[in-house]
């Protein structure tokens, strides 16, 4: 397999904003639909950016680094058939998207399907041969349309965890293991193998392992290409890391934190699966206690209520004491979108990933920690350090991103 | 009136913990009752110091400057005159204070009670005879106990804000207008102008004016001598300090947010009386609107539930927008009890305005503004920025702290 | 004026639906546009009557006697011009109608637009005389379209309460006042007037005056009409009616009940008004002591938040005391749609207030107290007493109004 | 085995209060103890009786025949020796009971430890053998006091419930087995049948199996003593009770109902084991739907949480769809103690569980399903009509009661 990264031939100039591509893993999915939809109703000017981190006054001195949103294309893989325009309908229906909207931008759905590959496995296909097929959907998606680069990003349905395998430790050892295995890792592992192999940056949008294990680190280094993850912050544990800092700051003992998070759609199903819920809620509580520095009371449910839909119902019941050993209580309930949430920061991430790859930065981007439950590379969860880091990070590495594009 | 400020021939060595008087205007009240009750639990021994900021590992490095918990001796004015120790029992009732601990340090109680004086109003005695007098306790207090230097906090009750009065410009004005009235400076600014001429620093942890007019500024500055202010933030403005940056950082647009306080307790009959409700939230609305930078919805109300007694509960309702427009809703509820938060940042408060008086600072202290709800000189509101502030405050002045002692 | 009401020839059979004419005074508004189209999509089988009280099996028995929701024809007074179908429209746009229904009922909202009149004051009219214009509205409405009876339902924005005054208290001096007065009645007491006089039963879904006047009983027992009242039961006093009854049954001593109502959408801004707020806060804390027979700590707040449109949050904060005086808390968030809410109500109480006509009751209903936050002639509040009246009084009544029927 | 029951030659005069004994099935637990406590404290007139349903208005007819608080004789069997005036110590400490309360009632804790005999299992010794002893223990206690009568209530941990076996569902085949068995019934259960063989009504105030099995019920039967269960309703389910009607009779269609229970204490540890914590959850789910007619989505979770103490906090999450499909939510969070919520309703099923006996009546008592999640006897879940039905039997067996006391 070869590393087919951009030409460096670009004949645009310094500044120009690059034509990127996004290849969505889950490309029919609901957070895949809405980011595609939103991307395009930004471009046509018929929404605003609200939840475009990227857009907002702090990246003002990266945004000429950054691709416009209205350069970004889209492609991916999926293993359902339900058409973007369809799914876009049902998201219309259940609230998520606005009716008008949803027919507005028909014809950038259409494109987008166009580009959409077939993600299923096949019988008794090694799992080598099987990121070779993949590799070339990305290599052709970005030929055919003349990109810049493709940042990879997964939106797929949450997976379970794999059980540890030596095999996952160096590159050489997976390399041989995939020769012969159908099944040893897990797909978003193998979509990320295969996006390093296609020179691609890659981002975990969900609680599975995708880049988390040590020989796909060791094989984005080689490769040179950045990634970033897992599992997007947004609802709870968004909620979680702007307020568990308050405890630590004002020096009030956590006594236990408790949480039911109730949520529909496909994410719901999928996370009845007790299998595929312990990936989910064991990042929730890893960043709990990495910010208080000490064990707390308490478990965290997912439970699925078909009812509830695109919708998720996040209830927390927080018990804290005080000077003298008085206890005091903090319940919040947050009750949000979480396709409308993850969709722009799907967009962040692929401009940051885009600019990451642009620098040269190769291996786990801890910068975009921000984005993340469960951070690769950091274990920082304080929203606000995250935030000064990110925006710190987008803006030191504009200046050098002038300079070597100059120095070429 | 004379300046009559520490001695500087203390004989005390470099890093010696020195004696810090705390002189508390509203001694008799909730929060004095319990930070008197903690300092000395936790100088005995029979209680940890959970909620005091400045005992967290975050402080290490300026701890040697800053007085010990168990070197803070207390006095203060009061109106009322129901005796401490009686107050402690029904703190205890109310659970604030556990019923063996308002034993234990019954003599501290009694101590404290023989430093309270009278802090009311003599029928026709102008302003500026009545701050001579309170000046005069205060030093006396020092005197007497052969205390370092004393810090003034404001712990009563909350007033009505004054109106706009020319002779609060400058301190020319001021003097001479007080020298012929009785009623012109609420309560807790008398006290703040009484303090300066005594050479205290002075902390106002409630909404009142207390140093917040230009002329006792210009006189804080004159008399070298800190201030810090104003009103505590202990709750619902809290949790909203930590959370509304969330809002911020994730470009979510804030609609509206709208909150209900419900306290009993003297707090609660007090802010009863509209017009003292309105200095409260007042400085709640400010916050909110300087962190997310536009006017947002919604209305705070205040009160007064008087079986609800020491305790207080706070309900807050937020609506956002996020991608293509879809709204989305975070609640929260603190139940939370007042005195047992506010008692250690009232400790707190004295040990760093303690410090900074020995360092020589003057005027407002924008340092300590994560304790406020209106932070004295500063529009910043994101608590783990204020934090960050803080903290390094705290660690930067305590270097030269050690230089100036030295070269003394 | 004379009393035109229906003729006595009806020839229909014996358990025929009789047509019956529902004038909505506010007749564009939210309430009245979501009953129009609702009623519009039961009759051709788009939507089922989910809300509908008296579809439930419980009236059974009586439903036969019952005009049948497709029999209702709709007609009324406004002062505002925005026709019904692009109140609809916005109803659509604001997920309170599905925006396909919308459309599927325009020839019935057209139908129901052409029937409405303008309900303005004239400038200098005496109030006797508007009535008469009002009542010659409503006769003309069921001369023009056949019909058995007519039923006026106040649908319109909450008034103030008028001050007492002496003419309210007898028929003889009301009619003598209102030849001369031009502003003595509030609009919905005369409108109820007006009502009385056209032979019409009255429905007071409001918190205004409507027929609450001892003078209009008397009207209405002289004519022999019946009517109903005040103020639809639809959020958080629905909620309280069925809650405070268990504190009383499981003897357990409410402390203190505190209630925020964030509102947008016109009652939002009506009721920021505070004499309209009065009205409605007044009728919500009466049912509570009513129910629990004692006074009750606790204040209730209505606050516009443009916002949040037709949609109501409500968060009520109870404390209450248990064995050896344990305190506890519930609390509660109402998230509701209040015109969908109330527009099933509405078909209700107009099909109820039919058959009472029919049946020859007249004055105050209380049986129909179920309804209604401050029930005329009832102090009854537990909602599952009310709701055994009503079935009661349904199942009693379907029986002699067939062999009244049947002795014509 | 002999019954035992009260002696018929009571020379008491009709409407005397019966002196009654109350065997507790976990004497030393936290509601046992707060019984105890609470009884002593009404009958010396330090405390009131809030909480005690039986001591309302709508008993006053009743009561004449009810046996006082004051007459009540506390004793019971429990498997752990930590004193009864110890764990009122613990309680007190935990803010259930009053400090000063537990002190005061030290000799009636003390009386009550002085009947209290050791409840467990003998190795190998058949059940029916070990039944015979713990019959014998309640009859010795009867005879020792001089009782009228003694009413077993199971207040013990939480039990799994067993798996279905032939020999629960006749008398004979139980005897039988229990001849032989060291383990076929649960503990629960092997106290109903000693209860009954030593004639005494039996309460199981647990969602433990108990008298729920048909050969118990036989039993009841014979022996013509009553019993009443299961599982009390205190809190989460008590709401619910009061709210789901609501639904039902608005003709709003419940979508999902989803409850998450955390509470700490020995009951938080006990249903932290999934076999015991099956029977709770059971029962809570079953209530729900027999209310409303049809299955309703929804998770309920029952989790330890031990900082919570003796407190228990409910959060309960309800969707519902009203009219042409808007879809709403309800929450509560209910936020009670557990051990102060039953014991007065132990103290009032002790009083009504001894009239029935008086009265003669045997078997499942349906008129006391207002007290329990899982009604024997009874489908209604309607609290306001168990109220009704409660009020009802209460009233009418009064009279009866007189009458045949009379005939003797």
């Amino acid at each position: 397999m070869q590393d087919t990264a951009r030409s460096h031939g670009d004949p645009r100039s310094l500044g120009d904003s690059p034509r990127v591509g996004v290849w969505l893993v889950g490309a029919r999915g609901s957070v895949a639909t809405t980011a595609v939809v939103g991307a395009a109703a930004i471009a046509a000017g018929l929404a605003s950016a609200t939840g475009c981190v990227t857009e907002s006054p702090d990246f003002t001195v990266t945004s000429d680094s950054l691709p416009a949103i209205a350069d970004l294309v889209f492609g991916g893989h999926d293993v359902v058939d339900v058409p973007l325009t369809a799914r876009a309908g049902e998201l219309a229906d259940a609230g998520v998207l606005p009716v008008a909207l949803a027919a507005a931008v028909r014809p950038a759905l259409e494109a987008a399907e166009r580009e959409i590959r077939d993600g299923s496995a096949r019988a008794g296909e090694p799992q080598y041969t099987a990121a070779r097929r993949f590799a070339a959907d990305i290599t052709d998606f970005r030929n055919r349309n003349g990109l810049d680069q493709v940042v990879v990003v997964n939106v797929s349905s949450t997976e379970p965890l794999p059980d540890p395998d030596p095999a996952f430790l160096t590159l050489a050892d997976l390399d041989k293991a995939l020769a012969a295995s159908t099944g040893l890792l897990p797909p978003s592992s193998l979509y990320a193998y295969a996006a390093f192999h296609a020179g691609c940056a890659y981002v975990n949008f969900t609680p599975s392992a995708g880049a988390a294990l040590p020989a796909l680190e060791e094989l984005a280094r080689l490769r040179g290409v950045p990634h970033a993850g897992r599992d997007g912050k947004t609802g709870e544990t968004l909620v979680k890391s702007a307020l568990a800092p308050m405890f630590t700051q004002r020096a009030l003992r956590l006594r236990s934190w408790s949480g039911t998070n109730l949520l529909g759609g496909g994410d719901g199903a999928t996370l009845a699966d007790p299998a595929a819920a312990r990936s989910k809620t064991e990042s929730k509580q890893r960043a709990l206690e990495e910010t208080v520095g000490h064990a707390v009371e308490g478990v965290v449910h997912i439970d699925n209520v078909p009812e509830l839909g695109e919708w998720k119902t996040a209830w927390d019941h927080i018990t804290f004491e005080g000077f003298l050993g008085v206890r005091m209580t903090l319940q919040f309930t947050w009750q949000g979108c979480d396709s409308a949430l993850a969709a722009p920061l799907v967009l962040d991430l692929v401009r940051l990933a885009a600019l990451a790859r642009r620098r040269g930065e190769s291996g786990a981007l801890p910068a975009l920690g921000f984005f993340f439950k469960d951070p690769a590379a950091s274990s920082e969860h304080n929203l606000t350090l995250q935030y000064a880091a990110l925006t710190e990070w987008a803006a030191m590495s504009a200046e050098p991103a002038r300079r070597s594009e100059a120095a070429r």
